[in-house]
């Protein structure tokens, strides 16, 4: 007994196992592209199936399509948007063509589905074919970057909850740190005192931008370019079928996606995934900078600022022992710092488009996805087992504010900026404290210099 | 007679030109950093002098600032924000130091045409002093970020202007071209009929994006953190001062300033400029792939696709005669190229920020100030000298159209996606037109032939 | 009966599956890192495997470790160098603390098969402990990049495989496409004549450089800290194991391992890492460049320059019938441009190293490992697939000269620039060819007018 | 009388400054490319009339170029190399047509000086044409990047000055400081005792690297295309010119320039500057680090780890009086950002080549020469400012020491990593030290305890 059908397209004929949904295509482009090893997106491939659906219902409502056919497809899809056949799906997410392959691996898949619904054998493609029907009125050029869209706001809402989640847990932090007073730095040079709770609001407050351009990017994604089939004009779509074919998708994946203005434009130029990525850089700029931070004032235990302790998550030390090293934060600068690079890619290949198309989708999206979902899990894991069970230490916080040399630039107004100077000076140069020094000027009574150099009023202005 | 003055800092004495008004801390400055040889951004001189104007405007209004002195600021602000002594600006952009050093060149020298107004002679600080007054309410961390905002929105406001001048002449061409049927081409390969007129539009479509994104950026750049003094608790300054003081510059600068909803966040998180240059990035992206796009259809004069003609601006080769080449839209991708090396530096500079500060705004700066101005005149050299007068070979590229075999695609919906790719197959091997085969093959009459391969009807989709 | 074993680490206890050969440290990782859902790499796996063998080698040998728990752990080794196990490696490959979480699975899994080989029970670490046995004379500041190292050139092995198969067939078509006379192009304009077969000669040229620089950063990987511990001062191993560790890893390995010149240095600076980062980027550049001429060429097949084609590897479109697409040369660009960005990656974590150690090696090797790997097998589709059976439009190419301007250059030194210029720009006018015009100015005989504008003897040197 | 006089191109007509010796093809590219309002560089200009005057030479030899001419275009070069009519050079650095606009400046340029040096009017081309003669046997193609590579040659040399300078005040100060026991940390926790000399050690050993890959950064330079002319085919060069000119060039410039092996190859692929670029990337990741180490080290001076102090340079801030900040390092970061940034914009620009020439080349230049030059200065001030009077504090190294948990390590060895661990964990939370807690629990006498917990036995591997 044979374990293979024989299917043909125009390069010749292939050998396809006959358990196999996907088809001649399919398997080229898998032997063409074996880069990575890795699968599709499961997400990407549930989008894929998303739009083949609603192409089938306006292509049934148009008139175009058999609706025995488009019935079946449409079941076809809805057992793919449940998960089903994801291993079919057999093509490395990077690979040439446009996406192309991707797409066919998605026709001929739903196409063998479908017959098998009706009744058919696999490969009988003259009765629901992969190209006349599954992908009628469409081309790889709008389902391709339609389908990456729609798999970036999914990924992209999952963030946004992520980093909602930070945002509520540094406000957390910034109340209960109020009464921290500690020394602020600039530069790494002792410089005047703040509280960490206005350090954690300080973070808060950048990562709430962080969450307005999540929705930015989101809305960025939400333009999609269905209807335009190969390059922008329609070309064997009906205008009826264009004209509602996002509202037929939207409906089905609740994403809010709108047609793009300008199908040809929304084929060829991909400057919205620069974007967007962009947004995801400055995220990662955040984050980083802040995982910075909490590594520098968690420096220590002896030797360093140790001005907070990050929960001990894991030995930090094969070979030291009882080191406790910030893991998290560390996980988080590299997150980072891939997405960073991520941006290079993405921003080189939405510049390489030429002409009607962008062919270098598949890499955009490989980065994109990986920048959005590492960003998701980074966070959470930054959100659970770094913020949340951070502690302050308070007493070390505290010492090292009344030690400070950094104090006397609130005497500045009093007594000018190069007496002040030369009394800081002083200070360093003898191991006095300002307050020791300031007392033997008697330029203040004891009452003043308790006044001038309480931190607490130095953390914010005076009245 | 001595040609020096003698001035001293916290580091020691140094020997000052007795005609400079810079002082010693610039000189210092100077003899630090000499990275690049270049001077301080023009912009970035006004600024540095609108700031200290507005400082002493508030100073004096919450009575800090004896009058006498504050107007003798205010007048020497004038001086230099109507492009005098601008030559006293001698700190390289590329400094280390959060920016100090160019505010103390700008403290420095405006105390000492204030102390010249009043009748002093230079040097003279402890009359004006440039800490004490001209920096009162202020320190480096507050003014030079502002002062780098401020000089970016008005570069902004350069591009922006000129963004504009392109999208209307892109619109201009794509009505001009919009009858000039042509080969729409995917991935390097001919696809199906397209106008030159819908291409420009989608370029035009592209560029209007980026006008937006111009206006965003110009958002993003109007919140300053003044009032924030050192690390944004806002010490040494008043509350008056600090609720007054942007509004205060605003009505000097008339940037439409607005004061950071969280000074400290302002005074450390630098994920704004990251931004900035991601928009900048998307523009460079769209203009270096419109560029690509022309430097392809222009491509010839004999053996290449010859769709359009450049305005012939320059001769294009020292060896081979009349020879014109695409110099405009190449310099347009180098400039492009740039903006995207930029933002790497950008964004390293951001993340870069510790605790309190980012010390990296110059070379943020330096690197902003560079994406935009050349942004600025590449745009408006490629407006001017490459899209204005470019002209399309409109016999060339019909005779595209009508020899392509991308006309098949039309075919497709009547007699199915196989059949059509076999007779594409015989017209590429036999180098007969579609046309041809078609009437060869009796499927259609020849007057559906003619309306069925009429390109002007593939170019928008059917009813 | 208990499916769970309790382990217990300095953070406390955790529950372990018994049949887990894995320990608490390990999924304590597991948990905190849960980023990529990936593997760690199977070479990377092997290569901690190889250490840690001759780790225990060395340490029998100077008497530190016990024979017969020695002699354990190295089998252990052998059993996980042979490929099982490595199911048990559980971490993130993108994980927090410079690699102690892969180091540690590797220690327990080791511990666990050597307490077994010795008929005790998993987590018996009394017995065979995972840091003080297995990890003995070794940090995970020694081990990871080491083993790094170690994967990184069995990658690039395979590499320069690959480019060296790839640089034959160039060298190959060079040969075949001797003869094939064609139009040179400089800045996408018709320039002067040249054959495709030193078009290819120059390609392999540039990719002979590609397999020299493999070379390089081969040799720069060879130079490993084995015997650092934990920051290069060798603490808590013996001379003699230091002295000998590397040279027995060596033998294990066959990777001509040699010990770092300073170990301190070894440890904490991992510029080694940016510059063989840099050698896959300009190869990158290379293969991006050469993908990019080939689809040039390649381009049509009607109103594109036609002058190749490459091998048809798959149905182009799904919409457009008959379409074949460049697909092989647009994969290669899609990974040259991941490479890139991988190298901003690479570069930003060897940056972000903080005294005696760089934790971000993890990120490091994450991009490392998938820049080579995905160069390899770009390069080995692209040799197989595009290359070897591309094929020269012979015909077409010749045509493309003959009717060329440029071919007017060869004049240039008969009747100057100046003429030659005013010829070339009536050529263009008038559609006429350059032989013609010749022939009408009476400058030469007809005899000459063949010698002068033979295209043969334009693509070298005249004597 | 007039003050102009009229040139003319293939374009039309300009009118010349009289007095102006650049001519008409200067000027339009001049208005083409208002971009920087920056000059070309001044090694470029001497480099390009090194080759102008190389190639006079050579013409005068095979006999294509009039003695007397050509000796009058030698002149004009000498003029040029010796720092004269360096003003003439007038069009932008960034500038499209792949150098041909800084080729004519240089060529009009020289044929005006030796047009007058044979005592005849300025614009007199019939007598010397800037194409016919100055350019003769040469192309923009195989001119503009041998200046360009020439250039970089010559700022690489300065460079390797500064790196040697750097080195070995790293190595003084490594010798200096070999005596200065400090704390080890990883992962800016603490780890185990080293000494300030083995840091600056380690510091040196990698900056050595540096200089050893500035060499082959020079050498990778040294291959130049002369006598490839347009494409790399030589035409319109005479063969026994080629095999010249390049040792002509060398001899002039004693660049130890080198023909390379196959100058279509030459002419066509840029990736030698990708690599060049990757070699100063490398020591800007090594720059950064060691300046991001001193700055942590020299943190405080109160509330920092205070182990080093950086000599004070300049006030640190416009408000905090006696703030000393690292400035010199700061800057240094700066410039390796800058440097990073510029090395993804060289990529891009490496990677555009297209066919027979990458037209790119001027921002490839304008990048690397900045990159360069802003290393060289910024590494002079490195080594004189910071470096060179860099103090340990003794002291505060020691003390952090003593006090230190990371001890225990050393203790590893005798009680196991467990134990030493729930030690290590008394010792945090007690606030006592290490030898309290081992005294305490008798296993060591009291002599051992001193030589186990001597740091200074700690600083390198037991015998």
């Amino acid at each position: 007994m044979d374990n293979f059908r024989i299917e043909s397209d125009s390069v010749g004929e292939l050998k396809i196992p006959t358990k196999a949904y996907y088809g001649v295509q399919t398997l080229r482009a898998k032997n063409n592209f074996n880069i990575t090893g890795r699968k599709m997106h499961k997400d990407l491939i549930i989008s894929l199936a998303e739009i083949k659906k609603a192409s089938a219902v306006s292509n049934i409502k148009t008139g175009q399509l058999d609706t025995a056919i488009g019935t079946a497809i449409i079941k076809a899809c809805d057992e793919i948007i449940n998960g089903k056949y994801h291993e079919e799906f057999i093509v490395d997410p990077i690979q040439g063509g446009a996406g192309t392959s991707a797409n066919m691996n998605a026709n001929e898949v739903i196409a063998n589905i479908a017959l098998e619904i009706l009744g058919n054998n696999k490969g009988n493609y003259s009765l629901i074919h992969p190209n006349d029907h599954v992908n009628m009125s469409q081309s790889t050029n709008d389902v391709f970057p339609t389908a990456g869209k729609m798999t970036i706001i999914k990924l992209l809402k999952n963030l946004k909850k992520e980093i909602n989640n930070l945002y509520k847990a540094l406000i957390a932090k910034s109340e209960e740190f109020d009464d921290v007073i500690k020394m602020g730095r600039t530069q790494l040079e002792d410089a005047i005192p703040i509280t960490l709770g206005q350090e954690f609001s300080a973070y808060s407050q950048a990562i709430k931008r962080d969450l307005k351009r999540t929705e930015l990017a989101i809305e960025e994604m939400e333009y999609v370019n269905m209807g335009a089939t190969a390059i922008g004009t329609g070309l064997n779509a009906k205008k009826d079928y264009i004209d509602n074919i996002v509202s037929e998708l939207d409906e089905i994946s609740n994403l809010n996606l709108k047609q793009a203005p300008n199908l040809i434009d929304g084929t060829q130029n991909l400057d919205c995934f620069t974007i967007v990525s962009g947004y995801l850089k400055a995220l990662a700029v955040n984050l980083s900078k802040i995982s910075n931070d909490l590594r520098l004032m968690n420096s220590g235990p002896r030797t360093g600022l140790a001005e907070i302790t990050l929960p001990p998550k894991q030995n930090g030390s094969s070979i030291m022992p009882g080191k406790i090293n910030p893991v998290i934060p560390e996980v988080v600068n590299q997150i980072s710092f891939n997405v960073i690079g991520n941006d290079t890619t993405i921003t080189m290949a939405c510049e390489a488009g030429q002409l009607e198309l962008n062919a270098f989708e598949p890499i955009i999206f490989y980065n994109l996805f990986e920048s959005i979902e590492t960003l998701t899990y980074g966070i959470k894991t930054f959100t659970d087992n770094a913020i949340k069970d951070l502690v302050a230490n308070r007493e070390n916080c505290k010492k090292h504010v009344s030690n400070s040399i950094g104090l006397i630039t609130a005497v500045n107004p009093y007594i000018g900026y190069q007496k002040s100077a030369t009394i800081a000076k002083e200070a360093l140069k003898s191991g006095k404290t300002i307050r020791d020094l300031l007392t033997k000027e008697h330029i203040f009574s004891n009452n003043e210099i308790d006044n001038v150099l309480d931190p607490y009023k130095m953390i914010k202005p005076k009245n």
